[in-house]
């Protein structure tokens, strides 16, 4: 080897931190051949897709979008909390999220399987139902992929995206904006923990927050309505809101406060762990609302159009000290800091 | 599960019979919204890419490209034959050349890593070092992707790329028309057996062939030649010139007769296996020259024009009696068959 291998290791530096040093690595390069020449890059690596202007065939000008997202067994997922069915959804539902989040639609998707051969294929077969479903329901096709043999089965899949404005970045946002989210927070979570807690419980709020963790709905139409309503800045809650609300101002420059109790919490959440709902709401990933902020006066007249759970979460804070952008306070009814162990995770942590 | 598992695993049907049930799945399927109707699919499931038509910024109409492709430690690469620089280079470089064969250029890419937690930072960035320098040397744009954590190494390319004619195809074969390759054959394999069985030999053809199978080049400016030439049906030689015509015989519902004496051997192939070079040449995958087939006076003028090792391999003939369509005969210099072991290879096969 002509080169010297150092002494970190990806555990030592954690998932974001090999995305760091390999975004410094290729933003802004790759040179043009005339396809590049032709589409220019509009959004380059950071954001939750990356985006190129095209033109439609009405001859106006398009945002495509691009953005891919994998599920391995084991650290994704395991095959008793989630079924086959439930999976398919979810691998493609979390790049739709990505998509929504950019104020774009979902069109073309390829699937990636890393599939052990001993995997039954009527399950296989169960989880493309599950993809399918999704693709009907919000109007995307499955056009191809790859499967290959591997001894860890892993789903991977690339989304292609449209949007007629322009895209929703993280970048956008500023001291004095309201922060809100497009819907109820830690859902999802719940009904993880309820499956790995206490799988056999019944009744209504298990049933709910089962299904929420099972097949979580990409917020499109909250993306359509943000980016139709004048905001600039999104993303969407995919490892909790204190987490990604911090990306999210790293992104910006700037910092940020949350209302503990503004936090919109499902009553069937609320009545299901009356005494630990906030963690979940606060920490809990997968939810796929989306995460916006804007001017008071541009944010508040979109909540009721928003439907259930949206809510105004916080404020916009100027960056604290040198180095201090991306920090997210939590605060109770009285103003007082919270200390949380929660917030979303890094799968690589110790 | 409210479905019957069957009594079938991924190991009895192989990687493409499990593509093949999928496919009927996902053919056809997916519904319109406003981003699919803006963006017609041209080529679905089936072919070396999905396509579909954009507008150039200039109004003309646009095909844009879609594949993605996976490499897996141990199954597709070993650490000991592969260095990680050149692995980086082979793992966009095999989507890179499916877009060639479409008559494509590569524009984006998205690069997922799964990683264990003990991979070395180092080795990733040495890695995306080789991605690089295929980015600048195709004029592509590495512009994000996904790390995950994964018990296994993995790496999955997506790639967006444009074609400004019509897309070249594997269903256009005819009976009568001669089928071509754009460039050596066997060379990539020839590496890869030296590098497994004696990995320090030495010399001026043994650095060719490792090479070869290190640093494989993509065809993309004979894609370009071979669309501007009339040809219309095309695919890449990653399986092997047997097993991938026969995928394209199968795609256009014909058979094809390959003269054995006719497949170009590049001379240090030959010297470094006097022996042993047809099978690697007939067999041997991950060449990535292209494989094209159309009438005898639009194919020969065009092998001067494709460069070293571009040349006339065989015939397409008609389909075999029923179901006998994909059949691949090959020929000695007195036209009598020849029976092979190798041809491709199934990594699901027994």
């Amino acid at each position: 080897m002509g080169y010297n291998r150092g002494v970190m290791m990806v555990r030592d530096v954690g998932e974001f931190g090999v995305i760091e040093r390999l975004n410094r690595m290729v933003t802004g390069r790759g040179a043009g051949n005339d396809a590049v020449r032709a589409f220019p890059l509009l959004v380059d690596t950071g954001d939750d897709t990356a985006v190129w202007q095209v033109g439609g065939l009405g001859g106006e000008r398009v945002n495509e979008l691009f953005t891919t997202d994998t599920m391995v067994e084991g650290v994704h997922f395991t095959r008793s909390t989630t079924p086959w069915r439930e999976l398919g959804w979810k691998a493609v539902a979390a790049n739709v999220s990505d998509v929504a989040s950019m104020g774009g639609l979902p069109s073309y998707a390829l699937i990636t399987l890393g599939l052990p051969p001993d995997t039954w294929v009527a399950d296989i077969e169960e989880m493309y139902r599950g993809m399918l479903e999704l693709g009907e329901e919000y109007g995307l096709a499955v056009v191809g992929g790859d499967i290959v043999r591997s001894p860890v089965f892993f789903v991977t899949t690339a989304l292609a995206g449209v949007a007629w404005r322009p895209p929703l970045l993280r970048s956008g946002a500023r001291p004095g904006d309201a922060v809100a989210v497009s819907g109820w927070l830690g859902s999802s979570a719940g009904g993880l923990r309820l499956l790995l807690e206490c799988p056999d419980v019944a009744g209504e709020a298990a049933d709910f927050l089962r299904d929420a963790h099972r097949r979580p709905a990409p917020a499109v139409r909250a993306g359509q309505l943000l980016s139709q309503g004048g905001i600039v800045t999104a993303m969407d809650v995919s490892d909790g809101l204190v987490d990604d609300l911090g990306k999210l101002c790293g992104a910006s420059g700037v910092s940020a406060r949350v209302y503990a109790d503004a936090a919109p919490v499902h009553p069937l959440l609320r009545r299901q762990f009356p005494d630990g709902f906030l963690p979940l709401a606060l920490g809990g990933g997968e939810d796929y609302v989306l995460l916006f902020t804007g001017p008071p006066e541009v944010v508040e007249p979109l909540i009721p159009q928003l439907g259930e759970g949206s809510a105004v979460v916080g404020v916009i804070t100027p960056p604290e000290g040198a180095g201090g952008t991306g920090r997210v306070a939590v605060v109770d009814g009285a103003g007082r800091e919270l200390s949380l162990s929660g917030g979303g995770w890094d799968h690589f942590g110790g």
